[in-house]
């Protein structure tokens, strides 16, 4: 069970993050309205928020105050909403629901879900270099940070991911190549998440260091757990389709390594996200939790 | 015709924008090969190359020398790419032939089509943040101009044109609105190709409104010829299907004005452009020969 102080701070988190979301977002009447809506109701349909929890999370350890953060921590929500949308097409993934409501697509028909993703993944970069910034970090850094996110999310980060998921039946089966799609797909922009709230708040090189490897180590074990849910979990609480893996016949941990072993082994990355974590003491207890948490999530 | 000095001039720029974007873009055996490969497919495909071409003549018009432009004018060939590889998907456009080749969803899929435009607009933007810049730029200015154009391409500019011309049903069928979807959908990377060559050169504002100014008509101009041209034209010449936009049912400015009129329309665009450069006087030479073309070519 997560504590008490942990589920206060993740809810004042992602309370802070729907507010800044909305406040970077078009409205739903502004023109385009149709799009603007369609790109609006992925954003908002209850999302983990993953991403900008952890952007958040490493900036105030590295002893980042002020707002400065949240335009950057909302792109990479953008980022993420657009990979999802395009993932669960027909021509992709072909899933129907998505944190328990229809999928994009399902609502506002193909083409306008191709778009929505375009301009969110757009938009991402707008939030990236400067929209909705109190001008207290350089443009120099901003451009910098959405360099390093850019590559992080491009052919050889999140997009390549995608495309040896897609072309999985010319993949071997082998672990390592399961865990360098995974790395790709869902590891790199975890990672770069966290680095981002470190440059925001100034820190160096070493403590940069330190979240690229909890980021590394928590990307596997989010993918692992999020295959043997995939499995093992329930519909109902997932408000997704679940062993829609099987039937797309992918690779995934608990089919190579089968459920026990695929368990130990997000054991394994969590206890390895404590160690990276180790040089910086009590202030990284949220993040400890956080990774705690993973294994026992049932959605 | 056009003349000699212009045509020589148009191929020299063509040809230092394709050394560049071989030099931008990742090797077709770099994994994922499939794809890089798919990426490039759509890149090398012989386009006009018009936005980087304008970026470059603005460039040099406004005394810039050396290569700071390349990245950038290249980045913006990208995202034109990507934009292209969602329009011609089946749930958009449709479109089988491009250039006079199949599109890029006939080649290598549709999932492969969407990533590789999703992974060309990512590119796009390292590009514009410095991917094989010559540090000749400062970063503060990469930033300011690649949230420029991230916002002449986001969802009140280039993909909220696209998705005006797919909502086109609920659309009146106004010479107004068709104007407005078309400044959106063509003229906002246009005039901000123009505007990035201006500023990367140093240019003030005086200058920037010119460009903007030409930019907004030769956007208009370009898109009025090219719908004549889909009406009218020769498919072997054009590459493409022609008649495609009766059969989707879309409003274009001869269905709206008719042939003829919308030929002088597009002639009134060209003199506006003409207009516009007159500050500029005869080093703007280029730019006024490359709108006159527009109204002459056949593909």
């Amino acid at each position: 069970m997560p504590s008490a102080r942990f589920e206060a701070c993740l809810l004042e988190k992602k309370t802070l993050i729907d507010t800044w979301l909305e406040r970077l977002m078009p409205g739903p009447e502004e023109e385009p309205a149709i799009l603007h809506q369609s790109m609006r109701y992925s954003v908002f349909a209850g999302g983990k928020r993953l991403r900008p929890v952890l952007a958040l999370a490493a900036y105030e350890i590295c002893g980042g105050r002020g707002e400065a953060i949240y335009p950057v921590a909302c792109g990479l929500e953008l980022m993420h909403t657009y990979s999802l949308i395009h993932d669960d097409l027909p021509c992709m993934d072909d899933d129907d629901l998505r944190r328990g409501q229809p999928t994009n697509h399902k609502v506002y028909g193909e083409a306008m879900a191709v778009l929505a993703g375009d301009a969110l993944l757009t938009l991402a970069f707008e939030c990236f270099l400067g929209r909705g910034t109190d001008g207290s970090v350089s443009q120099e850094t901003l451009g910098l940070l959405a360099r390093r996110i850019a590559s992080a999310a491009g052919s050889v980060g999140l997009v390549g991911g995608q495309a040896m998921d897609v072309n999985r039946f010319s993949q071997d089966r082998r672990l390592e190549t399961l865990v360098s799609t995974c790395r790709l797909k869902t590891g790199r922009l975890i990672q770069v998440a966290l680095e981002c709230g470190a440059i925001i708040a100034g820190a160096g090189d070493e403590v940069l260091n330190v979240f690229s490897r909890y980021g590394r180590a928590l990307g596997l074990a989010f993918q692992i757990t999020d295959d043997i849910l995939n499995v093992m979990g329930d519909a109902k609480t997932m408000g997704k389709a679940v062993h829609s893996d099987a039937s797309l016949d992918k690779v995934t941990f608990p089919e190579l390594l089968g459920v026990d072993r695929a368990r130990s082994y997000a054991r394994q990355q969590v206890d390895e996200t404590k160690s990276a974590l180790s040089p910086l003491g009590g202030a990284a207890w949220f993040l400890t939790e956080l990774a705690g948490q993973l294994l026992e999530r049932q959605a």
